[in-house]
């Protein structure tokens, strides 16, 4: 079930790297590199924190056809991407469980601790679109939008209580999966966001 | 003494990203992230660079209650913070030498010769800032402003010629910081600045 | 010859990286840092994603003293570079070639597979121009423009299957410099770029 999950995630994921990119009028390498890097970015800086090694897309490339093939899908159906955005939306945010589960996964399997493994959960959830993002030349969406980086921090901290609790391993991912994926539409939905902090003295 | 001033330091940096944050009105989680990024950026990206593992904040998760606290504090002082600068920028000189005299030790530590160890010196001190700019989407001060990053690598290379020359550990902590820090308040205060390079033909 | 276009390839990225700064009307040091950066970037990155060290700077500090005096030279022939502009671009070539054979012969050297090895050269030559572009704020130059890194992707896919087809090593370096250094100048005369990707709805 996570597998099919990720698949879904890093799909999801390109496809709102070729968007970003399509906004840049970027040509077609540079369409599936965003994608690409969308994708597997959040894994990838993850595993270069904690020095876990080979990165995914290393030890699988045949994934990198699958983002390959989304971003060009994407490209696509571009004009009925806003007709098709609450679908989209509904799969980023299973995508998102699946990457932070994940994430939380592969920091417990390297034996460092329920803290780096929230952690690793959220690094793995937000940092795809923080490097988009950072080649878009954009402030990163997840510091500035509605929920979307806590409900993955909450999310891993659910999933690693679960799991202190003893809750077998298979029932912990899908309780993980099916909160974090319901208060990520409701956040959506309802516009839930933290407080903002404002500041307007310029660097001196 | 070293431990202290690197408290101090990351308490620091953490403050500056978290004023930065506000500037671009980011949600209190955003102010969160930018605050430990700043502040654990330039040992993270050195010990990624030297290959030298586990990171800090990860065998030290705590530091980040540290960082979250600063940029917490940071929003509720913001009103009070043009009177405090002065305070600020001196705390964030020293903790710029901590920075340096720490990243030196590590490369020195994986027995990596001089040239490589003021390097990493360098880098842990001001890629903190450097990476705050590229989330904040706006070019790295420290390639524009007063000597900042050179005062660091100045520091590192006499760090490293009083070791050479059999100065008691302790001592050439000491007189490097002292040195450095001095050296920092006298460029803020005398605008001493690089030559600069302007070249106005656009990228074709 | 191989460490030769290796050497050119760095000062001519250096070169790249300092006029970047220089338009951002940077100081010397920032200077020197971003032509560093932008000459080492590309393969920094391949040895952190592919868990490969040391890093080629970190093993040779002193070719960082050849792109500093590439910087410096850059500030000094500034004037002069709009007419020099065929022959940098030309060396560019070159250098981006050897960057593309460099990468591929890394990863061949870890076994890590054709296609992670043509990720690796691809990777090798483009990612110092975007570590540039990201510090200097702009959307990445090589996501937009006539072909580059289709050239040196495809420069890799030729040198894997020249070794795969036996053809002695050097012949394969050979046909591979050549090809691709000839088919990225016609580019560039020529004007050949990929198809670009619009999509204007905003971010929501």
């Amino acid at each position: 079930m996570l597998i099919t999950l990720y698949l879904i995630g890093i799909t999801a994921e390109a496809m709102t790297g070729a968007l970003a990119a399509g906004r840049l009028k970027m040509d077609l390498f540079g369409v599936v590199m965003i994608a690409s890097v969308t994708a597997f970015g959040g894994g990838s800086v993850r595993d270069i924190l904690l020095g876990h090694y080979p990165l995914t897309w290393i030890a699988h490339p045949e994934y990198l056809l699958l983002t390959t093939l989304a971003a060009l899908v994407a490209t696509w159906i571009a004009p009925y991407m806003s007709r098709l955005r609450n679908l989209f939306l509904a799969l980023d945010a299973l995508g998102l469980m699946a990457f932070t589960v994940i994430g939380a996964q592969v920091a417990l399997g390297m034996e460092l601790g329920a803290p780096v493994a929230a952690l690793a959960g959220l690094i793995t959830g937000m940092f795809g679109g923080v490097i988009r993002d950072l080649l878009c030349n954009r402030v990163p969406l997840v510091f500035q939008k509605e929920l979307y980086a806590v409900v993955s921090l909450g999310a891993a901290v659910l999933y690693l209580a679960l799991l202190h609790w003893l809750v077998p391993e298979w029932l912990a991912v899908l309780v993980t999966v099916v909160s974090g994926f319901s208060v990520r539409l409701l956040a959506i939905r309802f516009g839930w966001h933290l407080p903002r902090f404002e500041y307007n003295v310029p660097d001196a």
